[in-house]
C-alpha cells in the first residue's frame, strides 16, 4: 500500500493525530502486508503491535521493523488472523481492509473475526466507520474512451465493437476514474458501517432504494460508487472523484443505454450488493432504475413534494428534540 | 488492436500505401479480432478477405464487414487457421501477431502455419520483415516508481521493500515505458525475422551475443527490448522509446544491481530467448553480462581496437563488391 500515496498518509496523518490512543498501548494491525501501518503505529508510540500477515510479506514486515529500530515493539505474527493465536487482548485494531465500492474483495470479514478474537472491551477500531455513496453518471471520459471512440475511426463503421464492450460491461463493474463534472446529482449515502458492531451476517446482502433529483444535464450512463472511511479523530480516507485518486478510483455500473436527463428531473434506483454464493470475498452488483412513482424510502432528499414534506417535518421534530 | 492508434495506424497507413498489392487480390487476415485489418484490405480494394478468427470476436468481424458494405468481400472464417480450409490460396497475408518483446506470446506459429498452408508462391507477408533490438537502460523512471521510492518514505527505511521487488523483478520481465534518455548505448539489433521464410524451428531459441560503447554515463540497471515490423512498402510499426507509445511498450529485463558506467566503457550480454516448455505461446528469457575479454561476435561495433579494425574491413570490402 506505500505506493498508493493518499491512502498511506491518510492513515499516517490518522495516527499520528490519535497519538493518545497509541501510547502505551498494545495494537493490532490486520493483513499487515509489509508492515507500514504497524510502524506507523510504533512511531506513535504502541508498547506492542502484533503484525499478523498470511502471505510472504511477513518476512519484509519483519525486516522493515529491524531496519527502523522497532524490532523490539513489532512483533509480525506469520498466518491468518482466523489462526493465529496472540498473548494478549488489543487496545487498538489497524487495517486497511477496503476492497473495491468497498466491499468487492475487501477483507472485512478477516478484520470482523479479528476484532471479534483480540479487541478489549474498550477498545478501538481504526478506521472505526465506512461510507459507500452513488451517484449518477455520464462516465463522459470512460464513455470516449472505452466506447464512442469506435464509432467512427479510419472512415469505418465500427459502433458493432463498441456496442459488444457495453453489453460486456453489463456483467462486469468497471473500476474508472471520474471527474467530479461528470455527476449529475448530490451522492447518495448508500451504506454506513460502524466497524464496531458490524456483522458478517450484515454484509451478505446490501439493498437500498434511493431517489436524487437531477442538478446538471447530461447523458445517465451508470451509477457510480466510492466510499470513504473515517478514523476516530474524524479524518478521513476519501475515494471521491473529488479526492485524489488512489488505486481504488471509483467503481462504475454501467446502463444498457444513455438516458438523457434534465435538470429537477427525479430519478430512482435500487442497489443490491450481494456476497457472490461459495463465501469468497467477491461481491455481484444488481442494479435497477425506479419510476418515480415507485416507493421512496422515508425520509427521501428528492425534490418531489411528499417527499420535500417529510423531510421538513422530520428536520424540525430533529430541531426541537435538540432544542429539548 | 483498433484502441492502439499507433498499431492500428501502422498498418492502415502500409496498407493504403500498398493499395498495388491489395487491388483485385485474395487477402487473407490471420487472427482477425474485430476485422479491422480486413476491412482495410477491403479498402483497399481486395476482391476477397478471409478474415479467420478462432474466439466469439468473428461475430463482432462479421457485423462490421456489413456495416461497411464490405459484407460480400470479408468472409468470416471462425476456427483456428490450423483446422479452417480456404477454397483458395491467398495474394497476400496480413495479421498482427506480435507478443511483448516481439515472441513472448505471439501468434507468429500460428502465422506460419497460415503462409505455409495458404499463401501462393508469389504471395506477399504483411508485415515482411520483424526486428527485435536491445539496449542497456537506466529504467530511471521505473525504477524510480518501483523500487527506489520504497527508500525512506515517512521517514521510515524501506529499503527491504525495493530489495525483494528487484529480487522478484529477476524471475519475469518488466512491460513498461522508456525514455529515450534513459538508453545509455545505440541500440543492438538481436534478431531479424523475415516472415516470407522463417520457420518454427528457428524460433524454439534464440542466442545472441552483443558488446556496445557506453554513449551516455548512467548506472545500468537493465536490458531495455523492443521491436519494429516493416511492411513491404518499407513503412515500419516501431515500438522503440523514441517511439508513440503502443500498448506493447518496451520490455526490460532488470539486473540484480546497478553498475555505475562511464562513457567509452565497452559493456557486453548475451541473451536468450527460449520458447517455454510444452509448446505454448510463452518465452523466457536469460540475460548474463560478458567480460569485455569475452569473444566478441563478428563484426561488433563496440569500440575494441579489433573490433573497430574487423568491421573497418568488411565496410571496405562491401564498399568495394558495391563498386564492382
Amino acid at each position: 500500500m506505500v505506493g498508493d500515496k493518499p491512502r498511506t498518509e491518510a492513515y499516517r496523518a490518522a495516527i499520528e493525530a490519535s497519538r493518545h490512543l497509541f501510547q502505551d498501548k498494545v495494537v493490532l494491525d490486520i493483513g499487515a502486508g509489509t508492515g507500514i501501518l504497524s510502524l506507523f503505529a510504533a512511531q506513535a508510540g504502541a508498547r506492542r503491535v502484533y503484525a499478523v500477515e498470511a502471505s510472504g510479506f511477513h518476512e519484509l514486515a519483519r525486516q522493515n521493523a529491524e531496519r527502523n529500530g522497532f524490532g523490539d515493539v513489532v512483533r509480525v505474527v506469520h498466518g491468518r488472523i482466523e489462526d493465529v493465536t496472540l498473548p494478549e487482548q488489543a487496545d487498538v485494531i489497524v487495517s486497511e481492509w477496503m476492497g473495491f465500492y468497498l466491499l468487492h474483495e475487501s477483507m472485512l470479514d478477516s478484520v470482523i473475526v479479528g476484532r471479534d478474537r483480540f479487541l478489549a472491551p474498550d477498545g478501538v477500531m481504526f478506521p472505526d466507520v465506512a461510507r459507500l455513496y452513488a451517484c449518477p453518471s455520464t462516465l463522459a471520459a470512460f464513455h470516449c474512451d472505452q466506447l464512442q471512440c469506435w464509432s467512427r475511426p479510419y472512415g469505418l463503421d465500427l459502433t458493432a465493437v463498441g456496442e459488444a464492450a457495453r453489453r460486456s460491461m453489463q456483467q462486469a463493474p468497471q473500476v474508472l476514474d471520474t471527474h467530479p463534472e461528470e455527476l449529475l446529482a448530490a451522492p447518495e449515502l448508500m451504506l454506513e458501517l460502524h466497524l464496531q458492531y458490524v456483522t458478517p451476517e450484515e454484509l451478505a446482502a446490501v439493498t437500498c432504494r434511493r431517489f436524487v433529483t437531477v442538478t446538471r444535464p447530461g447523458p445517465y450512463r451508470g451509477l457510480c460508487l466510492w466510499f470513504e472511511c473515517q478514523f476516530p479523530d474524524g479524518s478521513r480516507l476519501d475515494t471521491a472523484p473529488r479526492a485524489p485518486s488512489t488505486h481504488w478510483r471509483q467503481t462504475a455500473v454501467v446502463l444498457p443505454t444513455d438516458y438523457p436527463l434534465e435538470v429537477d428531473t427525479v430519478i430512482g434506483w435500487e442497489l443490491t450488493l450481494a456476497r457472490e454464493a461459495g463465501g469468497g470475498r467477491k461481491y455481484r452488483i444488481a442494479l435497477s432504475m425506479l419510476d418515480e412513482d415507485d416507493e421512496h424510502p422515508v425520509p427521501c432528499g428528492c425534490a418531489v413534494g411528499k417527499c420535500r414534506l417529510i423531510k421538513a417535518l422530520i428536520d424540525k421534530e430533529d430541531a426541537e428534540c435538540d432544542e429539548g
